[in-house]
């Protein structure tokens, strides 16, 4: 049974302003909710329609829990095939948080605003399969609070530490040798990449804005050998973390 | 102006049975439509709602052309954010003849019941980036006349050969090495793709399927350092990509 305010609350989630505001998002699915149940986030309430989740032994007694029908469900999901299972979770205060300085002991993912929330997503998944725990996003990066970012991550989010900072600010102070992804530059092939550095990646359209393309010392390009125009920016992030964990 | 009758027929278009009945889809954007123009395909009818359309001196005689208001566009696109230009086109009968057998002379992809969309075309993206320019799906594969995929494959569906046939007949009589995807095989960073082969990628959640896996000589695995469960079937594709083209 779930209540009217709550069908209203859950809703107003849906958007970004109120998850800001009110700090929470929400997270479906019995295995991305499980997972993360086993990080350091803090999951408020469950909506459930199976039985199921109540076997979970990392279910802690802080956790609400609220058994509900499957049109109840529908009411509430972002999906257009809900889960079973719905979690609010609250968006830790860490994320939004600029940090004072690049990390100097890692290489170091960097995100110039990217918008399609699939594509970060998936970049979270995928850096977080190479051992990657830490994304930097320009301001206008897409929230990574954002339902359908929660739902490509795959449960990575919970892992993954999601910064959001001006990039240019960052950049400009920082001696680690700044790497770009671009259509025109050196080969990956023939690019060695340090243990420690950043590496940029652009938005889907445009690709790296101006305000952080002068910071760029290395442009680094993914040699083509057919005729698409470009690759998607998470294929690109992809092939950039074998290249930067790999040395392939 | 955009008749009833056309709206009709447009929107019956969203739907997989109709496309395969009527042997047309959709192409929306001036960048796709532009490209399939400059294809093979044969372009049919191009609804739009912005005169640049007539500025394209690939247009044939023969593409029948009507402007329509953006509340109509609205009407019969399959987007949330219409593209100005929408196309119907004709399916070409060569994709749904299934081949009598793997090509020899090349390296081919093969992808076994891929289901989401955006996967099926992001792959056609890539592949048609690393120059591959076919793709062989199971029959039980999404569709590649499918909105979606047109929409992520960003006009390299116009280039791509897309066969769907029944895989486990084309597998068993080549002598072809046949490669698969898997989590638990030899690292990819350990092979040596040679220049003829197949490789098999399988399906979002459950991989490769029992009637395939039989056929596969090598299972190869894109190595985790992290904590991701798995990797999205796309950006695994791109990454074996990489390593078939450039043999890194």
């Amino acid at each position: 049974m779930i209540s009217k305010s709550q069908i209203n609350f859950v809703k107003s989630l849906h958007q970004k302003k109120v998850r800001k505001d009110l700090g929470f998002f929400i997270v479906e699915g019995i295995k991305s909710v499980t997972e993360f149940l086993q990080s350091d986030y803090v999951v408020d309430t469950i909506f459930y329609t199976t039985k199921e989740v109540l076997k979970l032994d990392i279910l802690s007694q802080n956790v609400k829990l609220f058994e509900i029908k499957d049109e109840e469900l529908i009411k509430i999901s972002t999906l257009t095939k809900p889960q079973q299972v719905l979690a609010i979770i609250r968006i830790p205060t860490r994320p939004i948080t600029p940090p004072l300085e690049l990390p100097n002991d890692t290489f170091t993912l960097m995100l110039d605003n990217i918008q399609d929330p699939g594509n970060l997503g998936t970049i979270i998944r995928t850096a977080d399969w190479f051992g990657f725990n830490q994304l930097i996003c320009s301001i206008d990066t897409v929230d990574a609070y954002n339902p359908k970012v929660v739902q490509a991550s795959m449960g990575s989010l919970s892992r993954m530490h999601i910064l959001y900072a001006d990039l240019p600010t960052l950049l400009q102070h920082s001696e680690l040798p700044i790497y770009g992804a671009f259509l025109d530059g050196k080969s990956i092939h023939e690019t060695v990449f340090p243990t420690t550095g950043v590496l940029v990646l652009g938005n889907e359209g445009n690709g790296i804005s101006k305000e952080v393309h002068q910071y760029i010392r290395y442009a680094v390009t993914i040699p083509r050998y057919g005729q698409a125009e470009s690759l998607n920016v998470a294929i690109s992030a992809a092939i950039f973390c074998v290249k930067i964990k790999k040395g392939i």
